[in-house]
């Protein structure tokens, strides 16, 4: 047997506290599995005194936590700071250069950074592997990566963020409000920090910037990613959906085509039965297609102390094994710069919403500012607001384009008739 | 770069011809994932001048399969020949044995020589890989063995054959009976060479053999699988699963606890809405649940061309890449032989369909036998069999024993109304 791999853990939040529990409690199974027993040299947080449930006395503990990146003995640094930048991204940096391998659940630095830190980590002759920063409960980088190595992949698409998902869950089968299920998520501590990353959908655009590079030996590029989130979402559209036949995910989208990245996060209607329409609660679920595997679905926790952590362990574990290969399944030099593809070149149809007057000739009037930018009705329906006098006008239009559909919502807000934003969700046939 | 990988493909099927055809294909970038090209150096199959499809006149054909264990310049095998034994066995053997590496989708051979194969190539410092072994458009050995190795796992069930389960979908979707969709398979070529392999579960049990292994760490004890098929399934049975809320797939389940492995294929009722209840068609699925990620669902093709022979490449990608550890992810003498849990020790609850004369009293004679039994009901129906003056008595029961269950039928088949041995099938609550 080989000498034990010592690794460094940065960050004790939930992550950190789950695998110092899992290196622990599985101690004798991953020393079998792995080759090599895994030994925590150090760990490293903000708070030394903060009880955590875990006995941290057998670690050195590092005030620090960018001095980790230099202590002579470790092998592998696993950093959970978290944030794009910052201390996060200094360390990361530190510990390959220092010729260590790294480990990391931080998603907005790999989203932001990925095409730099796996250079970094090439040049080195180091791993850098960040499994738990995209659905931590589902292997999804390794089955991309490795398991779906022999094919062309074409689209990958899912519900990556978790705590969204419960929220549209909720608000359909427990009839809540968008205002409603957003206080009971926040009790709960299912929204990130910064809401804002979860609610916007930047947090699934993270990942989906991820997910693009092992798919498509693409460079990550997060900024050219179309973000919407769910905060437009209201309760009278879950019930529109349900009606037209559909249901409403948070979705992230990413397909390439001839040197072109199309990436998007977005709301959409998709057909109710479809399996990833029946992805419920905090669950995460991907689909990856490809040329000869076809379709495969995968689901899993999206986060949590214990999916997130296992996935740090089983990167762990690979390194342990001696996988040590490019970051993303490709020689860092030969990722490519995709050119992107803008929402607006988007093909497809569209859900509208518009609150409206109850007055004669509303739907004359809408029905008219649709023709004139030539954009055609599927379904349509008209239903009293919660305020007397005002309707609701809810339309599936047949395909148009992007620019078509956006042109006709200028129309129609610019009506008399109509009170307040027109609202738009796409309708994707996956 | 490397040197480039030499493989040499015995048998060329619709998987060997699939495997050409990528390697082919997605030359350029298998070569820039996998760090080293990939090369054909012969080829082999019993007839050398049956039309494929492709060219084999690049490759060196080779008249007899056994002989490409003896090929000096080849680094991999890949044994698409099939059978548990025969030439398909003798090859694998040789093989390892002459320090090359196996990649192999036979199934039927894993699940009965595993552990000897897996403690050869360890022997011999080669890689055995067999991805394609199992649920083929699936990457689901790898993702158990390295993405989930943090975890003790606790079970992994799923759909594994897909032909049945096209069966089972279809007899329902379109009302079908046994036979009519059983000549449609037929007429397709959808089922194996021997139909019992899958009408009878074999082909299920082979790939659960496996996955007992890849999640536990035993040895292969295919013997000990306990196996019933589809080919008591009638379209009586699948209209009561609808109504008691069931839905009826064939399903194979592994469980692995305190040393004891109770491995099962055998037709379940299971509740309409889980997941796996809605897998239609050729799809394969698999649930894993482990203590840290607690539930993992994949999806996917579970045969074909394509699928499967991206599951060979991917194990060749992985094998260029340097990842030549333990078949089983751990070494090959530590492998348990757990102790076998026979069926007889399940507790659960089952339905049962029996075929009676419309007679007074039918009832009162069915709940006495199930009374004296032990045995209590939760649902029960009576319907007009197709022959007049006979009706079918579909029940469902509340939990009891197998023996009590065995013992209630065998009760009710000696009652004098009753005309035809009584059908169960046990209903899981997965």
């Amino acid at each position: 047997m080989s000498t034990p791999l010592k690794v460094a853990v940065a960050g004790l939040g939930n992550v950190g506290v789950g695998v110092v529990k899992i290196l622990e409690q599985h101690k004798e199974l991953i020393k079998e599995r792995a080759g090599r027993e895994i030994q925590i040299a150090a760990v490293s947080a903000r708070s030394k005194t903060q009880d955590r449930g875990i006995d941290l006395s057998p670690y050195a503990w590092v005030d620090n936590a960018a001095d980790m990146a230099d202590i002579d003995d470790v092998d592998i640094v696993i950093e959970l700071i978290g944030g794009e930048d910052g201390i996060a991204y200094t360390l990361s940096q530190n510990t390959l250069k220092n010729v260590k391998s790294l480990v990391t659940a931080n998603k907005a630095m790999v989203a932001h950074h990925g095409a730099v830190l796996a250079d970094l980590a090439q040049n080195n002759g180091v791993a850098l592997r960040y499994e738990a920063a995209v659905a931590g409960g589902i292997p999804i980088i390794k089955a991309i990566g490795e398991g779906l190595a022999a094919n062309e992949l074409t689209q990958v698409y899912g519900i990556m963020n978790g705590t969204t998902n419960y929220m549209l869950t909720h608000m359909e089968s427990r009839g809540l409000s968008y205002d409603e299920i957003l206080d009971e998520v926040t009790e709960l501590g299912y929204l990130e920090a910064d809401p804002a990353l979860d609610l916007d959908g930047i947090d699934a655009a993270h990942k989906l910037a991820i997910l693009s590079s092992v798919a498509f030996g693409t460079k990550t590029d997060f900024k050219n990613v179309y973000i919407e989130g769910i905060r437009k979402i209201a309760g009278i559209d879950i019930d529109n959906a349900k009606e037209f036949g559909f249901r409403i995910k948070l979705l992230g989208m990413t397909k390439y085509e001839n040197g072109t990245l199309s990436q998007r996060v977005h709301p959409v209607m998709i057909d109710r039965n479809l399996p990833i329409a029946s992805v419920m609660d905090g669950f995460n679920a991907l689909v990856v297609d490809g040329d000869y595997i076809d379709r495969t679905f995968y689901q899993g926790r999206g986060a949590g102390e214990g999916p997130t952590a296992s996935a740090v362990v089983a990167d762990l574990i690979d390194i342990a094994r001696g996988h040590t290969g490019a970051a993303f399944y490709k020689p860092a030099s030969t990722l490519v710069d995709a050119e992107p593809v803008s929402i607006n070149q988007r093909k497809g149809e569209y859900y509208i919403r518009i609150l409206a007057n109850d007055e004669t000739g509303v739907m004359a009037d809408i029905t008219s500012a649709l023709k004139a930018s030539g954009v055609s009705i599927d379904q349509m329906k008209q239903k009293p607001a919660e305020v007397q006098g005002k309707v609701y006008v809810a339309i599936a239009t047949h395909e148009t384009t992007e620019t078509a559909l956006r042109d006709a919502i200028n129309r129609i807000n610019e009506l008399s008739v109509v009170l307040e934003p027109t609202m738009s969700i796409r309708i994707e046939k996956l």
